[in-house]
Parts: structure tokens; C-alpha cells; sequence
């Protein structure tokens, strides 16, 4: 093969991220590949702004079509993010017979029955590594390397950041929710609008995406319960601590006796377990397969270069297949196993775990009776109970640590404990991942 | 496809976990592949030791040539291990274009110019996931993954046997190298004759490996500087923990303004590093790629169900690429970049890094300035020093932290040491990884 011709949509950050890897380092990946790889056409409706990469100005267009219709180009990079244009933008390459790396977690989680539909029929493939985990490989890890396992758990940290919020609130249990999201968006590390991120959407778009690969099957996004990280307060974190545990916003998929439970919420989980250890904007997938036992991927997430260093690993890989006249090597995602099974899925009601319990209780005679009370009715036994000082206004926190609980059971307790005359507010809940409490 | 047919050789502790994963896993190997997998024949010596699994007796044969000669067979997997007959076994069954999957590290560093050309020439391709860090999805991701990096920096722990020891004595001041040593023998994590673990030469054929993935290289084992951990005391690990820093045996790779440097040997990191927490018989991989930073692979190194796992999925890519009638879409180890480049490597005398140095010294009036004074003669700075208490002998230990010197340097000046009336006995030297150490 002489080259692989290459067109990027979307000349944003990532974009001008594999220009820069293109051109950096395009003499190792031509000797790792055995030819070069050339980028000759570049499409953004702004080409004026400075993305800090140089390239010749007659790559540059402002019309996509452009780079779809150039029957030079075999891979389309869709680099544009959001669900339109970026899907007619994938459709289209598609049917003209081109193969597509994409990053774009949101427009797969949701519309990846279509876009895989169409791949297969086109016969080519579709690379999307850098759709979840940023720089570290763990979607090829699943299909390919690990791919003799059964999943029994999944435990995933992949928003870099909620896991920035957490790991400072952890750090320093002096500054709130609030200020930290303040400082990781000077940092640059959370957007102006901070939903996506902190409110799970973005981890559940990848959560679907990884459950897809793990246990072959592909639900809804809505399906998933998503729970954000706005709710945890610097007590919490204080608490978890005492129990020597940390919170994080994990991606949980678990799979016992044929049936799969995903769920994403923030999670207290030992403070030596591996997970424990990937702070800041780290992220980090625990996994544990029945053959291969525990194993930990570690790296950076998001960011320029990282992402960028995902694209062009699908680049290559394409490419190589390419070489030997390939495509669709390795079953795409969710086609041709194409089946949704939200209600294979367990529902949230049924799921059983650890629970830690934050109750606001007047602090009188007889309220710890009633409230473990209520708990001994619907089945929860209490782990640890920690009752400690006073508020000025008479409440005082609770805190339950629970044996293993079935969330319709915690739900409806709590409901009850808030009717309550001596409690104030609801029942905070975080569910806790420890083997070591039964 | 209807099937991938496959021969074992070498029904062993790896072949069996083979063989379990293809009967335990067959139905989700299946639905992940698209067609089955059937292993036909199983050659070994011993047909009669109970290996934990069921084999239809019909399978086996104690002549590996039934397995090299079948026409059926597509992919063979040598799990035979050692030099011979293992080497014949691979370049038989690709004369006979058939695919291979082995998880012989010390052939492949020894004889993989061979190997890997037969394999060129055959135009078949060699699976050897397993023959590095067992579970851990190393090579690949080296390969594929992270393709469109410069490795920076890789340390990494290679070795269980090695781990085990240094994390038990780490834990445990009070047990010796040789007790720990004993307690792995009788856990099975170390052989009766653990001389390829402990001293080094196991880990030295897997860096040997890596650094061909990294770097395009291919060095003589013997080229490699090679330490193994007999000589590492409890004081030291006492030692190391009062700097903050934890023992590892450490395969380090380095590329410096286009040189490289490869080396084996104890080493010192800080406690938070992200291998510091790689303990036990597990395994790890740091690496720092120019584009995606800092990564850090965890997981299980050896094992039987662990190190099959790596086979499986070797044989699962082999079995995907035949579906599509394909073969050496990934360039192997090499081979065509096959040259030997020891003068390319950094030699061991010029590597420059920080120095952890104990010397046994009486304790008298001018022994400190007379041993410092030969280090300043040898251009090696003093970043910090501690003696501590009398021995009965009255020889002390006196140790330092150096700033960053060169290798050559501290050899001579640790000869001049030692000729010192006031030593007693060799300078114990351990070397430092530590960036935030300059």
C-alpha cells in the first residue's frame, strides 16, 4: 500500500490533537505501519481560530462534503461532536464506502444501532476508542485481548471531572461541592456548563458503550439509573473517610447468575482498592474476568493529545487492515448482535449492595430506635452506626453503614424515616462496592 | 467460517488452562467470534497426569508431529516451553502454514530473529501475548493501542515471584529475602529452583520483548544489564521506607534525545507511585507515551487460567484475521525491522539516575568526610545523608541519597570505598526512579 488517505471533520481540540500527532509523529507511525499516513483534506466551518497546529491552508474547507465525497480519502475522522450534523456526517461516509473513527460517545450510546446497522452494510468498520477512557485502551482491551473472559464486574471511573471534584473534596474537606467545581473550571477541567459532566450523562453515554462490549448486549441510555455527584457534601466525604473509604462516580456493571446489573452513581469504596488510587482527572477501569481475575487500566481520559492518541491508534488499525485489503475483522459494536435488552437488564429496585445512610434526626430520646426500627421492618440490617456531636439547631447527623440491602427495601425505609417528626430532610444514600462487608 | 481448528502442544499448566477456557467459555467465545473453536489434538509426553480437566482421551497422542502434520489444524499453540524441542515445534508448524501461539518468553528473546523470519517467510502469523505480564493486555495495546506514541519512559514488574518477595519483606521487616523466599516456594509462587526468577533472567527476556514493541529494537539478552534481588537486606527496604520510597525489581526503559537505555535491577520508587501499589504476585506496567502522559496497566502475570487467557485471545485475533482469509496485519516482533542495534543502546556505565548507597564503616573521627570526600572527587552530589546507631562491631551503616549521577562514576567511586580502611565489606547500591529527586 502506498498511503492511507485520511479527512478530518471537526477541527476543534481533538481534531487539531491528531494533526499534531500526524505531524509529530508521522515518521515512527509510518515505520510502525510500513507507509504513511496522509491527512489531505480538513473541514470546519471556522478556519480562521488558532488550534496551535500548523497546516497548509489549502487542506482546508468549510463544506464536510468535501472530505465525504473525496473518493482519494478511505477514512473520515468525525471529529464534530453532538448528535446533527455528526450522524449525517458518519451515515454518509459510511455509504460512500469509507471507514470512520469518531470520539463521539453521545451519538453512539443513542444512535449506534443505526450507525453500526450501516457500517455492516457498507462493510466497513467503525473505530471509536477514543469514545471512552480517553488514552488508555480498554475498548480493544475487551474485544481483543481479555475477550476469553466472562465480565463478573466492571467498576469504572471515566469522567475526569467528577473525579478532579472528588479527589479534592477527598483531599481537602474544607471547600464544598461549589468551590471545587468553580476551580476545575478555571483549570479548565470542567466546561462553563457543567451538566454533562456532573450529572453522569457524559459516564452513562460510556457506561453503554462498555457494557455493550462486556455482555454483548445494548440498552438505552434512559434505561441506565444515573445518579450526578451534585448531592455529596464535605460530611459525607468526612464519614467516608472515618470508614476508611472513598467516594468516587463509578460505572458499575455486574453480572451474577445470567443476570446484569449496570448503574451509575457515586460510590464509597475502600481506600486501598485500586480504584482508590486514580484521582484527579484520571480515569480508571477495574475489572474483574473469571479467567484472568482483577485487572486495572490507568491513564489520562480526556485532553488534547490523549483523545487524539486514541483516534490515531483507529487510524492505524484501520489502515493495517487496509494494508491486507480488510475490513470488519472484529465484530463492530452492537451489530450484528443488534438487540436492546433493557429488560434483560436487572431493574434498580432489584439490585442488592452496601449502603451508607445519612439521616438528620432531632436529637431526643427514643429516634434511634425508631429509625433502626424501620430498618429491621424492611430487612436492612445495620453494619455500623455512628451518631457524633451536636447542632446548634438540635439535629444531628446519623450515619448507617448497612449489610447487604435491596434498594426497593432502602427506598422505601427512607421514604418512611423522612415521615418522621424527628428527621429533617431525606435520608441520604450512597451505595458502597466492598467485598469485604457481606 | 465454519471453525478454527486448533493443536496444543504441551499439555502442561498453561495448556490446561487452554483447554479449561475453551470448554468453560466455548458458548461466549463462540458468540463473540461468530463461529467456533475446536481444539483437536493435544500432544504431550505425559498423557496420564490429572490436570484438574476432562479430555476426550481420543484427542491426545504423544506425538507432537500429529498435531504439526494435521490438515485440519490452522493454529498451534507451543506450550511446551525451554529452547528445544519447542523452537523445531514452531518452525515446523509454520513450514506448514499454520498460525502460532506461544507463551515462550526466553525463546522468543533468544532465537525471535529466527522465528519471526520463518513466520515472514510463511506469511503466518505468531501470537505471543502471554509471553508478557500474563493477563495484562500489554503487547497489544504496545502495538495497537498506544501505536501513535514515543514511549518515554516503561518500568514495569514482570515478574510474581520477584514481587512477592519484595512486597513480603516490605510488609514485614522482620523476615529475611531467603525466609520470604522459602514462604513463596511453599505458596507454589516460586519454583524449587527459582534462579530464572530471582535473579532476573525471566524479567530480562520479557524487557527484551517490550523493548522491541517500544522502540523497534532487538537486543541480545546478554546485552542487557541484569540485577536480580538476592542482595536486597531488610535494612534496605527499612531503609528505602524511612526515604518514603518502596523496592521493586524494575525493568526500566528510557529514551533520551533519541537514546535508549534498558536495564533490569532493584529500584527504589516513591511510595505514591502508581507501581508502588502493584504488590504481591501481580504485575504491572507503567509507561510514560508522549501523547497520552502517564498509563499504568495492573493485573496478573503468571497463573494458569491468567497466562491462558493471554493465549486465548491470541488465538481469537488469529481466528478473526483467518475469517477474513488474513495474516500479518500487525507487523511482528523483529522481523522486517530486524536489526540488532546493542550500539544503539545506552551503555550501563553512562546511564545517569539517583543512587541510593549504603556503606558499612567503622565508626570513627573523619570517615563521613573521607567517603564523601571521594564521592565529590567523582562529581557525585549528596542530596541527603543518615547513619543511625552503633553496631556491636562497631561498623556502621551510613547511607545516601545521591542527586542525579552518572553510572560509571558511582562504580569507581564504590571501589575506592571499599578500599578504604574504615569499610567494611562492598557499598550496597540500589538505584533511584524518582523525578521529583533531580
Amino acid at each position: 500500500m502506498n498511503e492511507a488517505c485520511i479527512g478530518l471533520i471537526g477541527f476543534g481540540t481533538v481534531g487539531a490533537g491528531v494533526v499534531k500527532i500526524l505531524q509529530e509523529n508521522r515518521e515512527i507511525l509510518e515505520a510502525r505501519i510500513g507507509f504513511p499516513l496522509r491527512l489531505k483534506r480538513i473541514a470546519d466551518l471556522d478556519l480562521e481560530s488558532d488550534r496551535g497546529v500548523e497546516v497548509d491552508r489549502s487542506l482546508l474547507t468549510r463544506d464536510a462534503r468535501e472530505v465525504i465525497e473525496d473518493p482519494d480519502i478511505s477514512i473520515v475522522l468525525e471529529l464534530v461532536g453532538g448528535h446533527d450534523p455528526a450522524r449525517q456526517f458518519i451515515l454518509d461516509s459510511l455509504a460512500n464506502n469509507k471507514h470512520v473513527v469518531t470520539a463521539n460517545k453521545a451519538l453512539l450510546a443513542e444512535h449506534g444501532a443505526q450507525i453500526f446497522k450501516a457500517a455492516h452494510v457498507a462493510g466497513r468498520d467503525i473505530g471509536f476508542e477514543a469514545a471512552v477512557a480517553g488514552a488508555i485502551p480498554i475498548l480493544r482491551s475487551l474485544r481483543e485481548g481479555l475477550v476469553a473472559n466472562r465480565f463478573e464486574k466492571v467498576m469504572a471511573i471515566l469522567n475526569g471531572t467528577c473525579n478532579f471534584i472528588l479527589s479534592a473534596m477527598d483531599d481537602d474537606p474544607g471547600v464544598s461541592f461549589e468551590q471545587t467545581l468553580s476551580r476545575a473550571q478555571e483549570l479548565g477541567y470542567a466546561e462553563a456548563d457543567p451538566v454533562l459532566d456532573v450529572d453522569g450523562i457524559d459516564t452513562a453515554h460510556k457506561l453503554v458503550l462498555v457494557l455493550n462490549l462486556t455482555h454483548g448486549i445494548r440498552i438505552p441510555v434512559e434505561s441506565v439509573y444515573v445518579e450526578g455527584i451534585r448531592h455529596i457534601d464535605n460530611f459525607d466525604v468526612e464519614m467516608a473517610k472515618e470508614f476508611l473509604y472513598k467516594i468516587k462516580l463509578l460505572a458499575v456493571i455486574k453480572s451474577l447468575d445470567g443476570r446484569v446489573e449496570a448503574r451509575l452513581h457515586p460510590t464509597m469504596i475502600r481506600r486501598n482498592h485500586p480504584l482508590a488510587r486514580v484521582d484527579g482527572v484520571f480515569n480508571g477501569i477495574y475489572l474483574k474476568g473469571d479467567m484472568v481475575g482483577d485487572q486495572l487500566f490507568y491513564g489520562r481520559g480526556a485532553g488534547r493529545e490523549p483523545t487524539a492518541s486514541a483516534v490515531v491508534g483507529d487510524i492505524v488499525e484501520l489502515a493495517r487492515n487496509m494494508a491486507t485489503n480488510e475490513s470488519c475483522r472484529v465484530p463492530p459494536l452492537g451489530y450484528p448482535e443488534d438487540r436492546i435488552v433493557s429488560t434483560g437488564l436487572m431493574k434498580m429496585e432489584d439490585i442488592e449492595t452496601n449502603y451508607y445512610l445519612r439521616v438528620q434526626a432531632l436529637d431526643r430520646p427514643g429516634v434511634l430506635s425508631k429509625i433502626s426500627g424501620i430498618m429491621a421492618e424492611h430487612s436492612i440490617s445495620i453494619h455500623s452506626v455512628i451518631q457524633k456531636g451536636r447542632d446548634r439547631s438540635g439535629a444531628v447527623p446519623i450515619v448507617f453503614l448497612t449489610h447487604v440491602a435491596r434498594e426497593a427495601d432502602i427506598q422505601k425505609a427512607c421514604r418512611k424515616i423522612a415521615e418522621l417528626d424527628v428527621a429533617e430532610g431525606p435520608t441520604g444514600i450512597i451505595r458502597i462496592e466492598d467485598e469485604s462487608l457481606s
